[in-house]
């Protein structure tokens, strides 16, 4: 099997590394359009060969699409359109994005729709490029394949076997359902990451201060601060609606904390903070 | 050396732990006020004896007074007071608040106000009560020291070979500096997770979606939201007009990406977003 990844970074960097050293691809193919990012994914060997666009798509079984969102779309629909001419039933193309209804809609009509599943593998850092992908990335993590009636049984077989070796436990959801729930869990706490990381340095003007003050409490919540806004920009753009919404949501929670402490009302703060710690119940 | 711990949760039990094993301490005595928690503790060991309050103080050279901020105050003038009662020069008495400008004034014009000297290690993790009390907790953070020229210099000697024990980097910084620039390094990640968590909770009824998909970005932006509501209240009354000012800039800095998102504006969002990333090279 020759799998065909494009865009060699965590996320597809991290696929290359792990389909090839479990078996499942004899060969990858990586595609890279960023001159420097090829030269390193070369140098660190994430795919056996760095090859063009066109070649990729012509050479390989499995093509996986790991661009960011805006041209995860086009790019897929121009991959249908290449399979359409050139008859290319056996092949399936994949994407990996973290919204989901604008390339399900923009592929739906698409006469060869059944060679395509849309997944969004649930894991990441908030690192990127191929200097970020590393081995066990995908371990027990849940993947999500969208609208997957959509695709032909034999092609979903095929992914789900893929996903299967990086051990990921598949969820089943229509695309708008993942654009909400991902907006409610994922997308808002990279926006309230940046937030944070936007205060801490508008405040504190000495870095110094924010070296030494950051216990391991302030690096965790800033983490998702370091995140590309190549990547973010995106799904930001695209989960519009929901991320509107969320966000909305988040600054009435904080203005309940802002409003309870600015009237020292300890019993109120209290209860905010009891009613927030029923997260422990659902994340370890 | 007997080291007496008044308080054998997180901070106090892993201190206890630490400084036993690396022979600071020739004995720890253990003070608890919950009998639950007293007895874990005992029968985890962290001290070598659980002994009431006065007796702890009778017999320690060192009282670390490792208990929430409201109580740390009165127990700290309390404990000044037996040192003058009973004339005891020799002892000195330490706390480990997260807030610093009330316990340095109420203590100002004690007479054994030298013998007191005030701390903060900037070491913990979301979880509390002595089953959270962990070895190398301390190792490489900083330890502040507030208003440390009120302490005499033996005390604060020994307190600073204690830390050193302890492996952590001294800071020096008087008790309103310290109070600000935590509010916006430490205090702000707190509230912002606890509203991370209220909205989750609010918008996402399911339980099980946000099981599946808190990828690891949800779930350390929302780690602190684990925090105790009895540590938490009191550090936010306490430094309530740093936390509100910085609350209000946090909100200002959330709605400049709402609004940005709202107008669909992708290159405000981009701007905001690598600005944010400048946090990268200050926290690795």
């Amino acid at each position: 099997m020759t799998v065909g990844i494009i865009g060699l970074g965590l996320i597809g960097g991290s696929m290359a590394v792990d389909l090839k050293r479990r078996g499942f691809a004899g060969t990858v193919l990586g595609v890279e359009a960023d001159p420097v990012n090829a030269e390193a994914a070369a140098k660190m060997k994430l795919a056996d060969e760095i090859v063009g666009y066109e070649e990729c798509v012509d050479r390989s079984d499995i093509i996986v699409v790991a661009v960011p969102v805006g041209t995860a779309v086009r790019m897929v629909c121009d991959i249908l359109d290449r399979f359409r001419d050139t008859e290319a039933k056996d092949k399936t193309v994949i994407d990996v994005c973290s919204t989901k209804e604008q390339i399900i809609t923009a592929t739906h009509y698409h006469p060869c729709r059944g060679q395509f599943v849309s997944t969004h593998p649930m894991a990441g850092t908030e690192y990127s490029g191929p200097w970020a992908a590393m081995p066990n990335l995908f371990d027990g993590r849940a993947c999500i394949f969208a609208n997957v009636e959509e695709s032909s049984p034999k092609a979903r077989k095929t992914i789900e076997d893929m996903y299967d070796v990086l051990n990921m436990r598949p969820i089943y959801m229509n695309a708008s359902s993942h654009d909400l729930h991902t907006a409610y869990v994922s997308h808002i706490s990279h926006v309230t990451s940046f937030a944070l990381a936007l205060t801490v340095l508008d405040k504190e003007k000495d870095e110094k201060h924010i070296f030494d003050l950051a216990s391991g409490g302030f690096s965790s919540t800033v983490r998702l601060a370091k995140s590309n806004a190549d990547m973010w920009v995106p799904i930001l753009m695209q989960n519009h609606d929901n991320v509107l919404h969320v966000i909305d949501t988040y600054i009435e929670k904080m203005k309940l904390f802002r409003d309870a402490i600015a009237d020292f009302d300890e019993d109120r703060v209290r209860g905010l903070i009891n009613d927030a710690n029923r997260i422990k119940k659902i994340i370890r």
